[in-house]
């Protein structure tokens, strides 16, 4: 098992988290998906290793930025 | 027509904004809802009058308050 971990940017309420739950879990091979509103935390966990890049498309579509920092 | 006015406290962004319309839009009589988000400002147009409780239920509803100023 694989877990990975981001920081997203822009995320103001419940409501954001969701949206981002929601994108980022629908990529194939994601097996959780946990979100921290606080810190921006984002958590992934998968079988294989995910392309960064899908991520982070997946939280673009969700209308937020993953923290290149 | 009837056009009545409401500020909304707490709403932090679209999704905010579009749970309120939503829970407002429900009750029945009303034709039209407006939100928006900067100012808070909800605007509620009815063909008759609507209890002023009805709407501030609904927004309770969809998590947030009216501010009672």
């Amino acid at each position: 098992m694989t877990t990975a971990t981001y920081t997203v940017k822009g995320m103001t309420c419940g409501h954001c988290v969701s949206s981002v739950k929601e994108e980022v879990g629908e990529i194939s091979g994601i097996t959780a998906v946990e979100v921290d509103l606080a810190s921006g935390l984002l958590t992934v966990e998968s079988d294989d290793p995910i392309d960064s890049e899908q991520i982070k498309a997946a939280v673009q579509e969700a209308g937020y930025e993953v923290d290149p920092s």
